[in-house]
């Protein structure tokens, strides 16, 4: 770690820290300079973290060496690492599709979407039963009931079943009904509930968040990682920035930056990450392309009646063409769909 | 309600939408363009959600006349809301500091400084039991032991006491130690936390998300009133932008704007709002300035060895010259300190 | 045009509003609500403009209908516009490699880093003479001496030569040396310049800015066209985000909504757009896969010694990797290198 | 500057980069250390630029130690400067009122508005005769003509003029008509402009860009002081965000961050900042409050008939009040209106 202190520190201020540097056990280095001193700490700099540095009066900036988050970092783990959701495997030369509808609504509706989508070639099938809302008079989702008609349409559909989870208190039961949890963009930095998923023995798909940087997702993902669940999928959904034209702004740079400082597989959720229907089929072959290990996309037997992000979601047909249209790109990365 | 329709909507598709918004009692209006038709609703608007009419192929673009929410709108209640937190009145002619550690570390420093806030003249007592972090390495706070030392020094200075919550399955514990809930920038869009605040009857302050508009900021608010809860206080906490010059970019635009669109108190935190000790003090001048009815600011006996944040908190001297510097600023503003 | 009034907005206020809606030749419309009012104007409502309806003080917000730019839209003109810049076509079928260095240094760069594109299979070489820094200790470029060098090199290796313009005084001579003008991200919005560039007979690449909307940039390429020049190439090179992982962050969402409303060709500019040499070719990918026209490129003979931008230049050997890699996704998109 | 080297790097890497440390005359600092290897350079770190360390392959990032700016930093030169546009005083302990229309419009609204400023207590009077508008069916300003009226007007009330310069080759002309020139948002990082701008002997109102951080700013001051001009006034004027409900994101923690950095006057712009004519005096009130030297605001003899900004504008009677309003909180901060 460089520290950098402030132009009116004195030489006791930078002893002072100095002193403090090697009482955890690491290097100090003490390197004066015509206009500022700079001291550097060599070792493991997490453990600077106790002493609280950046609050000294006489530190002006302080630059980490290593990245802050460990277990999944490549550093720490060079091979990529797979994730196995009811049998579809996430990662490595698979390119996953986890499709279905932003909301389970009906038994009907949910297993014609999965019937659909489990004929075109999807491996999981989606639906959410809590659904977080930006207004209060918006459809929440239908909860428990929800969760079971997923289950149900699942089991029959043969397709493994993933939704999203949105307090601690609901964990044990979604891990009942569902392959795998999926935490989404305005949960991405709900503590509890990272470290309640570490618990678990299910995949989560971890989603960033809307104004989460990709270190701050990384550093997420290390709360599920580090009590005790490797099995976590990264998503990029886009963020939020100036440009209205698009619900989000896609942000795959955030892909190939993943796969060069984690070795947890990473998929793209390009129905959120647009917001536009027609653009969903585009951005899923740059996501293919980029290398991503897979899409989580909306599909929805009669888009125009959804409950929730009907203008965003495919109907069956379009989902078929999207498929197809996919397909040589996903080939041409090296993947098989 | 304006609904734009896609240049290739026929005159059929233009009829099929004019019925359903017949359907839910809204007077529906035809007005074919040159270029676009376009339709109208009349009447309450937030009816037509229901219909989800952006989810229709032939609707291009939705704009709303009404604001979303209703119940924190200014047009449904004209009148300035105050809030009393535990005997300190917040909004009006009151202009109310809160003050204190980011976090409880100790019960000597929550005494410490809780009776330097006091003396100075702060009105209620700030200290964080639960630390939510971007780290999972950096400390998460004392938890239930916090909240004990927080409600034990709250009664020995007379100050009421404020602490946040993360999660529904602490609402009940918290309340019964805090004279008001805290939610923070992450949990701002955590619905099941505001409902069960909704259900409480002590004054929630809702921090603004960090890529929260204001908009947003108000429909999270209405979802706490919407249970029955309408002690709620607005709490600008700067939003993220490009700017890394400071922690983050105190949006005081927003302090007019929720006094022309709410009735709702709001406070100020310029701690979070700048990220830097030299800046606590013209910006908290700056909130009283626009309009403000108080702030949040982090104060520490020895913020030095602080366990967070220690780098933009204020000491008990620099607080005094904080709550000097600023009381010609709150008179100006007619407000009292 | 769509206009919302204030609540305390009278009848006669809506009446002198709308008859000024028809002093222009529009058909005004009267839409009285339960709690607004609602305005509406039906014909070529780029007319209203002179009317300034915005600054009207009854008036709450206006929605236009239309997009406020016109010769660059799809509507106006269905089919793809093509491009041609000195023999190598940029639209429709093709996929057009721009390449070369970042500045223009001396003619053994020039020369070298343009034989090892031109022997790769670029079609086009770029190089600055002008180089807007934002600090003035840093290389400015070489001027006119480095438009000469270009020039000579262009012609000595077959390639016609892009470069940027910086101020309208430059643009005919710059016109003399280049086959393609290049405006960058921060003179995307110098009007003067834009309207000098729509007088020449040259194309025009023109690189959104970075706090550009898309719409922004399709305005800005509306000043170049109704003055006359319609050979326009837009050019996503990222946008200015919260995010500092990458230089900028790449919004190729940019580039189907630019395919849907907009006949011009666009082209991606993966080495701005990332800031990191590795992320190039995956980027590059994905702007092929999504829809892209063609890419612009930074390649230089010997990136270590380059004098800017060497952390994002690929070297020769890297460039004809980067060709092969990006092969297959641009015949998957239907395209030819 | 600390340079911290990629874990691939070899002594040899490390050793080549030493020398050429040396090479320039700085004193290298070597510090291995157990993860990775860090590189420091002591001494005038400017003069590294010219190596161009961050593009050396085994160069993972570079973290400078001092400003990139010299002239215009604190460090530099401690105490304020003041600046004088002809005659009035900006800095220090003045707090200067820049006040006008938004465009020339004619002679008669530049007459009364200036008329109406002067009376008011305005220290200066804008009025653009070049308008930027992004759209270019947007009026585009009187050009000359509005030149000559400005100057016209500013003799016959006794305010000096300031208004905005687009181009290079209008800075003569401009300077024969104005006291001050204005640099908008748009151009602050058009340096052939700065630098022409910084052979005059005029003073420069630099606005900052909407994408520019505060260095980016203080950088582009630095190209005019470095030609020779020391008379640069500062502008926040706001920021693009995601934040739809104003205009732009008014950044006031720029006043604090600029007043410890620079010795430079900074003023602020309500109007842009905002663009709602209701928060002009608010947040004219914080700009004050937090420490800024003064203002420029945008005020219309006649607002609901301006050619633009009208929205954002206030009328005479408004200008009044606001007059009146913001006086306390610019005594509060200890300076003179």
């Amino acid at each position: 770690m460089i520290i950098i202190l402030k132009p009116e520190a004195t030489k006791q201020d930078a002893d002072e820290i100095l002193a403090q540097i090697e009482s955890v056990g690491l290097k100090p280095l003490y390197m004066p300079g015509t206009e500022r001193t700079v001291l550097g700490a060599i070792g493991d700099e997490r453990k600077l973290g106790s002493l609280h540095l950046e609050s000294h009066p006489c530190v002006d900036r302080i630059t980490p060496i290593l990245t802050p988050y460990k277990l999944v970092s490549r550093e720490s783990h060079p091979a990529d690492t797979l994730v196995d959701i009811g049998g579809a495997m996430v990662g490595g030369k698979r390119f996953t599709i986890i499709a279905g509808p932003c909301a389970v609504e009906s038994p009907e509706q949910m297993l014609l979407t999965a019937q659909a989508v489990r004929d075109t070639g999807a491996h999981c099938l989606r639906g959410g039963a809590y659904k977080p809302r930006s207004s209060p008079y918006s459809f929440q989702g239908l909860g428990k009931q929800g969760l079971e008609i997923l289950h149900d349409v699942s089991e029959k559909v043969g397709l493994p079943a993933v939704t999203e989870v949105i307090e601690t208190e609901d964990v044990s039961l979604v891990e009942k009904y569902a392959a795998a949890f999926q935490v989404g963009a305005r949960n991405m930095q709900n503590f509890r509930l990272l470290k309640a998923l570490g618990k678990s023995r299910k995949p989560v798909i971890l989603k960033r968040g809307m104004s989460a940087t990709v270190e701050d997702l990384l550093l997420a993902a290390e709360y599920i990682v580090s009590e005790g669940n490797p099995k976590v999928i990264l998503c990029e959904r886009g963020i939020r920035t100036f440009e209205t034209a698009t619900r989000n702004t896609l942000d795959l740079n955030a892909i190939p930056y993943i796969k060069q400082h984690s070795h947890l597989p990473v998929i793209v959720d390009p129905s959120h990450g647009t917001g536009v229907r027609e653009y969903v089929t585009p951005m899923a072959k740059a996501a293919a392309a980029c290398g991503a290990d897979g899409l989580i996309v909306e599909v929805h037997n009669d888009p125009k009646s959804a409950l929730s992000d009907g203008h965003q979601s495919l109907d069956p047909d379009q989902f078929m063409r999207f498929m197809d249209e996919i397909r040589p790109f996903v080939q041409a990365a090296g993947k098989e769909l």
